[in-house]
């Protein structure tokens, strides 16, 4: 277990930590040199020849009784779209610019791939989903954290003065933001996401959902305290590295080297469908067991539909949340992990399906927004079960 | 060719360019979502399950001549040493913590990958040698470089009030790397790296070897302006993409995405090998001809020695610099791609090998550590030769 607030970006080096003003001293740069896009932005010099203009599309199979596809994905500004039914991707598109190559932020998909980290965690017993989240993290004793247990932050069911607004300058989701590197840093900004974690109040009050992307790195943090091990380690270690995956995924950092565990994430939208695969296979990838049979037996269970506000995306009456995933409530099973700005991997136990739909929309969400990428998923699980 | 001081991230998008202001509103997201690293610092999530702890070390076919060779590779501070014979990799080393497939920074190497797609840009005829810099880029008017030409650039005589002192925080290679994105900014820095070069002023004179890493970025400009692509792109369709590499590069990018070509390239030392490859086969890789045979003969015929100072790394008394490699003036023939603390890509015709050495050093340079590594590297050609 790591003594210190939170594990360092590496070890047996000083105290200090590598940062921009430092990286290019000794002894930080036996790190920096091999991680130098925590630092400063880089960009990916492709080793792949040019990809061909235009887009990519492979939805004939689909087309019998979704003609309107394509449209309907370019209208609802998609990036990337994939169907996997079992171990074939039997859909695919992929706008003119984004190649299937391409790795795309996924947003709050983010989270559910923390939820199933976290469920890892469980497994090994390194954590009590009954205990107190400050007797692992004292560092937030007199936060809206110090009291709520953590199956309260894995449900979302802890009332916290945090404004999800995203359009708002004065929204504590803007705050986040510039205290995970998203935004540009003001004056008086908490020096980085787990301070701004600490600084959150709340009126004490738990039981009723309110979604928060801070709960979700809480976790990440609880992952990182009972680990010892980073949030971007242990995400490739107990997720990334058993998919199978095409790439690497990347994450976010804020000025420590703290993953943004609730929406940093990007990945190609096949590798996004393996996290789908290893879901639907019960936790299990062609890398080995992720995490248990129960804890995705458990995520496909829902969560408390009377605990949701009336807000749940897509309009899904019967609908909950738990373990960081959206569900449904239909009869069909269907469970999600959402993103804002039209990010979807949608699983369909019935058809043995992922659809992961990656997209771009000009607002961040919106009841319509959500209501038209439902449709359109459920009209693409009735089509794979007409086959 | 662009008309704009320099190419867009993207095209058909409003004058406005991305940043970490804007980057999460329309229409950027398109771009931005696809590219976030570029803007925020991220970290890799590696698909790769941990790899094994301890050094990967197979230096036993270079055993015999060189018993010692583990040993010189741990002092001088080797994180990866690779010796690329024709196809064959003969030996190899990565130190405890770093990782086959893990990306280094190639510092001033960099330099030498901008000369060779600056190459094939030239190959093409898109830009003449002997023409003034000006004629290209009018926006240097009045700076340092309105007056030389581009081969002077390619060959770095052109004397420059730049002080290449890394650890000078007064130093023009300090606000070139603040403006580069490589230092915290200060009030009055120049916005970005364009503006850096442009701001640059020497007396006039040309002739002299004088090495400056604002001359590699002006050739990345120029690249820019004649091909109408980002720095960035040109690197991948001209070069990385021919060398059939195992991963994509990274660079380094400025607030405006253009790539720090002096210095930010990251890349496995594998990779690394298969530039040097390329380059001792003509220009030609297993992707196709990335640059003719003729500016790799002019690389390897090397520059002037008489107008090189006394500063040459390593010693050698009839070194000189020529389009952006080290040529060592020997005879065997020796050319090298050379970055401070401990960077090599170094090329041996005799026994057709390349050979790779990354490092972190804890000096930037000295005369010393220079010895170090040529000692180090004409050991192992002799031991080569010696088979």
């Amino acid at each position: 277990m790591s003594t210190g607030p939170h594990p360092a970006r590496y070890r047996g080096a000083p105290r200090e930590q590598p940062s921009l003003e430092n990286w290019q001293e000794p002894p930080h740069n036996r790190w920096t040199f091999a991680h130098l896009g925590e630092i400063v932005p880089s960009a990916v010099v492709s080793r792949r020849a040019p990809h061909p203009t235009g887009a990519v599309s492979r939805l004939n199979r689909l087309a019998p009784g979704l003609p309107d596809l394509e449209a309907r994905l370019e209208q609802s500004y998609t990036d990337a779209f994939l169907v996997l039914r079992g171990d074939e991707v039997v859909a695919e598109f992929y706008r003119d610019g984004f190649a299937p190559h391409d790795r795309h932020l996924v947003m709050s998909v983010s989270k559910s791939l923390c939820g199933l980290v976290f469920g890892s965690v469980v497994d090994e017993e390194r954590i009590d989903p009954a205990q107190r989240i400050v007797q692992y993290i004292p560092e937030l004793a007199g936060s809206v954290y110090d009291g709520p247990v953590v199956q309260e932050l894995l449900d979302m069911v802890i009332q916290v003065d945090y404004s999800e607004d995203y359009v708002d300058p004065a929204s504590e989701v803007q705050t986040h933001d510039r205290a995970g590197g998203w935004r540009p840093r003001r004056a008086g900004d908490p020096a980085d996401d787990y301070a701004f974690l600490a600084s959150l109040r709340g009126d004490g009050t738990v039981g009723r959902f309110q979604y928060s992307s801070a709960h979700t790195d809480v976790l990440a943090w609880l992952i990182e305290r009972v680990t010892g091990e980073r949030y971007v380690t242990a995400l490739s270690e107990r997720l990334w590295s058993k998919l199978g995956a095409d790439r690497d995924a990347t994450i976010t950092v804020d000025p420590t080297g703290f993953g943004f565990a609730n929406g940093g994430v990007s990945c190609t939208a096949r590798d996004l469908a393996r996290v789908g695969r290893l879901v639907l296979d019960g936790g299990i990838g062609p890398g080995g067991r992720a995490v248990s049979q129960e804890w995705i037996d458990a995520t496909f269970a829902g969560g408390d539909p009377a605990v949701m506000d009336d807000h749940f995306p897509g309009g899904f009456e019967n609908g909950s949340y738990t373990r960081q995933w959206w569900c449904m409530g239909n009869e069909r099973g269907n469970i999600s992990a959402i993103g804002i700005h039209g990010q979807n991997l949608w699983l369909d136990p019935r058809t043995d399906s992922a659809i992961v739909k990656l997209s771009t929309w000009p607002e961040p969400d919106t009841d319509e927004w959500h209501r038209v990428h439902s449709r359109l998923l459920l009209d693409v699980c009735l089509e794979l079960e007409a086959w």
